[in-house]
């Protein structure tokens, strides 16, 4: 059986013939998770108040229930990964002339559509991501402005870190660079936040507690709608007083949200059953690459954009990549390149 | 009965013994209106998918539905009336230097921490809003910089109107008086926007299509998380080219939501049967403050806010605003001010 | 003899046949004022260094001298006005989400392009600027943003100031208004920065040293290019701490000038010498316009600018304002407007 | 003799007993020069006139000569070289969500307080700068956003190259570079904007017309006041549409000056006789930095910023860079580094 259509068939979520028979594995994002019943029969029961008003007793618990499970003192439930990154920069750089240090390939500098300098004023000035989403060290010092206050230069604040790091693959960041990572801040002044948005993930590779990993962070956003299976909505964790502030730069940006309560439900969900339902998604997504074998696609363009990228359901740890090449004569539309855990294979075609 | 200790008890959504016998009927905002039993059903049974790809159903199916019947091209769902109104100040004003032209009294002025200027950098001029929530039309006139492009002005691009007006009480903006705005920025090739979080309301207190009250703007944000009872969530509606720019603005902001069509199928709900139910909601308010008299309250303090403002459910054009005067005696915790429609009335306490 | 074309020949610098014979004194405003031969001499003979370096001996000469007679901690020298009002707004506003209060006829909101939006992202709520150039202290107070840290609302942090206020003519603002906007900046904890590019003119009018004026403001700006005679440059002073700040946002913003030196001598010679010619130069405004009588001009269009307005030179507590009517016959070009000191006529033509 | 005291004697231009026998070339920036005598001359007698109104003859002469220079359409006298690129940033990324590329070395990126952000709400992405200056084409294309409209991405909009290269040494950017930067910018319909703060030392020291540098990039921006011996300025040169829209950017920055030609007589003087000098300068400082020989200096902190960087008198294509070690005995404060031009030697102590 081919799937010539398959592509066009996956992008208007409408099957034709050709590919009405197929059973389809929706690989190309841990995003297109659907809530399954019982998320949904949460939802439908779900408790709820004016959060506008600190009145949802369903937001109050996601959050409180969350802050407790990353050891922070406070979280907020906001609409997305993008904006609780966004007010992470936000809080932290809050004084004109802040500046934050990013991975080069960092979700927020590359897919955030620059909204921290456009919507925040917020100068960021980038350190080379390495293939295993860190960086190094000494090129993360260098970046940081020792000449302020000299007028030349902004005010560094912020480092930001990736876990695990969305264009690299999903790699899990090495506790011992977080630790780094932490001490450098600390040394000068500055604050780490984490785009956790798949940090979940990190805490199931490397067998550890989720604390564990996030107390060498300052700050946190964590994504509940990926492979956690929430339909929306991220938390951003951190102290009281960022979360106090964290609570006027979402009024700002337009995400408070009134009975948000039906989707905190759900999140609340995400965090306590679905986060322990990923060790098995990493082993099923093993299988599945090792049963596609050697195969050989993942193909970026030169903008880091793959031309269609493809995620394991709930595993962002092993990227199962998935492309479509276009062949002329139909063998396979879909070919699979991964081999290991933490290694990206590219195979000739 | 008394209720000395009532304002406490609604904030904290705890009864004391006090209260506890009172039947309550929190008037407070029509934002605090729960979905019933129906919408949640309806929540629970959504056809979802990601959004931000562009493939939810319930999302694709409320904003197209919204835009037919608003009478306008297209239409999207945003987590917040807020972002919704900063998303059109945002497509509207998107070339630097440009300015914006808005009622000195209205929400977006007001109450939305003056992200135009803070978030988009879109200076604004005020208009003196008039208590019944129009403008005068000369000095409106006389706002728009006619002397652009001489470098010491910005550049007029934008009206803002708020139909029904909040600060003023729920006023309707008479249809006249949108058409004169409407003349006037066709003549200096401005834009009108509306913020329409309650527009429905008006368009059931006038008797007329909200299509009727829309062909005088070019966008309007419409919210359906307020009168109309969804838990989360606003419509902003205009010509395609505008929504194109807008879902860009959105995804910057981080409104855009993976699976929103949980929110969205009640969304499409409240736009096609609870927008019918609201002529009933105005009937009990009036029904409501007749009840209650001639009694005294609707303290604003200096900065506009009110003390305590409590507003009908689903119920704008009539706001029966209720304030709790601190006697020394507890003879009546809640005064009822307003008498008739559209008329505000303070009575001497 | 009859100037029917010396509107175009003003903004030409070039003059018609027509024109030639007339002995013009260039009337439409304070800044067209050209540095005389004795500035000129101390221009070229000013030591200079890199001001950058903050090691120009003049800039630095200037700076003192000017903090010293301003009674103010520190002074800047910036290249504008609307800088100068730019960064006091930046620096006073240095937090996002920070507000700042302005008359609705000021320069800072008229003239300026709104860049404490644009550029500075900060908004602004405005308050009726009256006839004389004052505010009504209980609207001033019901702009204050009462309700901060609720997420709604900015948090107001300046009242902005104008003296003498150009819109309304010139005017100089009492003392006791001045000391009336400070107590009320006091009490909620505000800045009061005095936008006083003309400034100087105010204490001659009062009669009063210029620090009697500033003990109530915490910043203020004067220009030495208006009435003072300087080519180019405007003053920014206060306390040593904002100095510190307002250094970074010149050097920002693109104000940071090498040997700037040879503007700041002239700026001296300004500050020093011409300051107390404005006696003068209000003597002749006065036998000037009683000269003229009671003839009819002052055109304002809508948006509030003059089509022409000619202010006398060095002059501004006395605008004597001149427009060209536009007459079938050419009777006469010139009517002058502007009776008494301190007093706008308009009269019927 | 010794100078040990000689960095304490330049940063306050007060010299003690020790340095008093010292003759001092201050060689740390080209930005130190100060007007000679006939440079002085020349201001003094300077025709000027209000600039704000476009009427400054001596302005509009610079403007006028330098864009026929550079064989551009139009030009701006603006008050310094960080407001020259910001405007050039503003006017190219003049829509909500544009993006720039420049080098991660460049003094856009580095010394600019990031007032592109900051400001300017532009976001950039950098691409690392080669030692000659030069990028990789291969990774500056990718690094446009190939994936616009897509709203993960701002829109690509500006490169920026610097030329000559202030932090690699005043390096001189070969003309094939440009060719090729220029080629990929049409390509993907980008703009080119060169930060020629020095760029009349390229010309020099390629031998070739200003002109032939510049028919690479569609703007520019060149200093005056550095090795050109102006006291204050920079003119800005582009195309006459984007010149209009500059006009206004400096406006709303607070560049606008009055009786401006006070320094652009001097500017004038700077782009017809001191430019031709720069040849003469090349000579003395590759004489200097042979005479001095094989000594070690040049220390760059881990932020870039040289403890103390000292460049040759209006030499920018041949750094000669000084600096001072703290040794025990005081053997040599003043050390240089830099063979051969265009070769920057770091030589052990």
């Amino acid at each position: 059986m081919t799937f010539r259509c398959i592509t066009e068939c996956l992008s208007s979520s409408r099957w034709c013939k050709c590919c009405a028979g197929a059973r389809v594995v929706d690989l190309r994002s841990d995003t297109v998770t659907r809530p399954g019943a019982e998320m949904r029969k949460v939802m439908k029961e779900a408790e709820v108040g004016d959060d506008v008003m600190g009145q949802d007793p369903s937001v109050n618990d996601l959050q409180t229930s969350a802050a407790h499970m990353f050891g922070m003192e406070a979280a907020l439930f906001v609409p997305s990964g993008t904006m609780s990154n966004l007010i992470a920069v936000m809080v932290h750089c809050r004084e004109r002339g802040d500046e934050m240090i990013v991975g080069d390939l960092s979700h927020l500098h590359i897919y955030e559509q620059g909204g921290s300098a456009q919507l925040a004023g917020v100068h960021s000035t980038s350190v080379t991501t390495l293939p295993d989403g860190t960086f190094d060290l000494d090129q993360l010092e260098s970046k940081i402005r020792h000449g302020f206050p000299d007028p030349h230069y902004p005010r560094s604040r912020l480092i930001c870190v990736e876990n695990t790091h969305n264009i690299q693959g999903g790699r899990v960041l090495p506790l011992s660079f977080l630790q780094e990572v932490r001490s450098l801040a600390d040394k000068y002044d500055l604050k780490v936040h984490m785009d956790g948005a798949r940090v979940m993930n990190a805490a199931v590779a490397l067998g550890v507690s989720i604390k564990t990993i996030l107390q060498h962070t300052h700050t946190v956003s964590v994504c509940l709608s990926k492979g956690l299976g929430s339909p929306v909505g991220t938390v951003l964790s951190g102290p009281s007083e960022f979360i106090s502030r964290a609570v006027r730069c979402r009024k700002a940006l337009g995400g408070g949200m009134r009975q948000a309560g039906i989707l905190a439900a759900a999140g609340k969900m995400s965090l306590v059953k679905m986060a322990s339902r990923l060790e098995e998604d990493h082993r099923n997504a093993k299988t599945f690459a090792r049963g596609l074998g050697y195969l050989h696609v993942f193909r970026r363009d030169k903008s880091l954009t793959p031309l269609l990228r493809i995620h394991f359901k709930v595993l962002s740890t092993i990227n199962v990549v998935v492309g479509v090449i276009k062949l002329k004569a139909p063998v396979c539309n879909f070919l699979v390149v991964e081999r290991q855990l933490h290694e990206s294979i590219e195979i000739k075609s």
